[in-house]
């Protein structure tokens, strides 16, 4: 079923209420391979940390009260009563007037409940002089102290880097139990594509989209399937398609959704099962000619062959979903506000979106300036972009010297 | 050989000088492979693109000469002539008086010099009716106009995202000289830690550093090879290193590097080759007990075994090396400002980096303070800390109220 021309906000929504963007599933992941991956379960401690209270310092476990009344002036005679060595459990018991040399990270023995540092003592054979008194739990961080058993450690939905790997690892997990990555294939058509290092006939050029698309899943989270190229015929799309249905969450096609006689890939896409296409076109510029469709649960995304148009769609539409299926925590582009260098106009009723330079001017302000090629569809306006501008469908346009905000697509460089 | 405690400032310089960090080599890569990677080349066009001139419309290609004077009221009439499919090489030429079908990106045929617009045109059998006139080149991009044969597409040095991608993909590319990740190596001492998933005997704890730091170095660019924990033994240690050594660029030991009895990190690693050690102890908190060596034209960091200590030397000393060796374009790690909500002391003489938090207060303004753990060595502290503030050794303290750079673990959340 196709519907009219939808604006920007009612293609968000509609595919909002159309499809429920929830993580894809759940697999257990060892933490060696768990980076850049999301936690789909709390993490629970199964033990405490430290699992025995430790010494923070060099010196000698003690009983507090027996140091009491120590000073530089008249220092306390304690017995020199072994040593405990970091990473071996304690063979002595700390008795009344004893001390127990210790080391940094070494088990508090039985007995001792403070630790006095090196610097504040001296030992003469058996005698162990103090010249500091300590309170108790002095320089010990004591059993369970940082974590204790059964405490939360990460929560669902933490994204795991170096950080909290190093937790799971404190906590002693081999594994956690993390988002599955959507699988999103990527398929280009029409007969104009062919895969790069082939030969190039007349008449064709290389396909360009299934490698921008399937980095760009990559980026957010996704596991793109490069499908490649798929013969200008309807069975064959057709046969992909299905293909496709069963391996992916998420399929994108690019091409073949514009207005010439070979444009089939809409009418495929929705005999393939219900309810088909829910979206066919969207008032935005680049990309018209968006068609999305939900079938048996999944969700197609046919994707103009432009590729800077594609990039947008994508970017827009698909990046957040990916997101989601992915159970990456929302996270928008980031972001930076930038005065217009020049007017920047927009397409008559349709959110615009413009790629765009960053530059500082003389006084330091950041300015910004649509990508110079002036060629629509030229790759050069996608490498040579810093980001992208949007105007809203009711602004005619941005007057040179308004502020306005700007995607980044990479890290700004300061002046 | 051993020298005195240096400052941070003075053990960044000495390190510069007594190691040169430049890309570690370069190898060919896919370019379905070469997401995240830098490119160790300029990449020259070995085309055009387009490959052909190009309709951008659909519509009819005509010389331009044959329609002026159009109008709405006064149409010219040209004679139809065939049609140009996408991706096919045209079979017709454009003679004068004719018009010839064409589609969006299809190749322009041979005599033609512009296309006019479907919408300006109608056609009732052989005779085509043109409203409009049109210039030479409308609705043309033509051969080679968005990168032409021997073009420089991409410099030395450009990140790889999924934009750069396509590009390479557009001129037909199916591989790339990147730069080698660097190898690093990285290995745990000291006789108290255990690998996770082992019962952990009295007295042990998990290693946590091998972990964190093989993420860590992951997230810079570069490739960990997680050695493990090493027995506390000075042959054993020595032979991990000397393969570490054959393997690896960078090597990072933790663990074993305070002033207890069994360090002998730092002695081992002096044994190895020349240089040896050429820096013993920085004056920053945390994380004095450093040591850093070059053995045969290697780096050796031995970091400490607390893990907030360790991974701070790595963020301060280890990630700018690793990105260089990986010919990454310089980056610091995203910072912002925010106001100190308490006063945070630095430690007496030396570069203080603590862990902090940011919250937004009731007016919106972005305070700082310290991780609330209070602990030397949790764990928790670095997995709660939204980022760290450094302090200069010649301030003793950050004021309440004062505004203070914050670098950032992950993205800030605005309120």
């Amino acid at each position: 079923m196709f519907r009219k021309l939808l604006s920007f906000d009612e293609t968000k929504q509609l595919l909002e209420q159309s499809f429920s963007s929830v993580p894809v599933g759940e697999e257990r992941v060892s933490i060696s391979d768990v980076h850049d991956r999301v936690l789909a379960q709390d993490v629970v401690s199964p033990m405490d940390i430290p699992p025995f209270s430790r010494s923070t310092v060099d010196g000698y476990a003690v009983k507090a009260a027996d140091t009491f009344g120590a000073s530089e002036d008249k220092a306390i005679n304690l017995r020199f009563c072994g040593h405990v060595a970091i990473g071996e459990a304690p063979a002595v018991t700390v008795k009344e007037g004893s001390a127990t040399e210790i080391v940094t990270g070494a088990p508090l023995p039985d007995g001792a409940d403070a630790v006095v540092m090196v610097e504040y003592t001296s030992r003469q054979g058996n005698n162990v002089f103090v010249r500091r008194p300590v309170a108790r739990n002095t320089n010990i961080m004591t059993k369970g102290s940082d974590i204790h058993k059964g405490e939360t450690v990460l929560k669902k939905g933490r994204f795991l880097g170096s950080r909290e790997i190093g937790a799971l690892a404190a906590i002693g997990l081999t594994q956690v139990v993390v988002y599955k990555r959507p699988k999103v294939a990527v398929l280009s058509t029409g007969g104009e594509v062919v895969e790069p290092g082939k030969t190039l006939p007349p008449g064709k050029i290389y396909d360009i989209n299934a490698h921008t698309l399937s980095a760009a899943v990559l980026e957010c989270g996704g596991e793109a399937i490069n499908l490649g190229i798929v013969p200008d015929e309807k069975d064959k799309m057709k046969s992909a398609l299905e293909l496709a249905l069963v391996s992916a969450d998420v399929i994108l096609t690019s091409g073949g959704v514009s207005v010439g006689p070979k444009d089939f890939t809409p009418q495929v896409v929705d005999s393939l099962g219900k309810p088909g296409v829910i979206i066919s076109g969207v008032a935005m510029k680049p990309g018209k000619p968006l068609t999305i469709a939900v079938v048996n649960g999944k969700l197609i995304f046919s994707l103009p062959g432009n590729p800077t148009s594609s990039l947008f769609m994508f970017i827009v539409f698909v990046r957040p979903i990916i997101m989601k299926l992915a159970g990456r925590p929302e996270e928008s582009m980031p972001k930076v506000k930038a005065v217009a260098a020049q007017k920047m106009f927009s397409a008559r009723g349709r959110r615009t979106f413009t790629m765009v330079n960053l530059t500082y001017n003389k006084d330091g302000t950041l300015m910004v300036s649509p990508v110079p090629t002036g060629l629509s569809g030229a790759i050069t306006t996608m490498t040579k972009a810093d980001g992208f501008v949007e105007i809203s469908e009711k602004q005619q346009f941005v007057d040179a010297g308004t502020e306005i905000d700007v995607y980044l697509f990479k890290k700004l460089k300061k002046p």
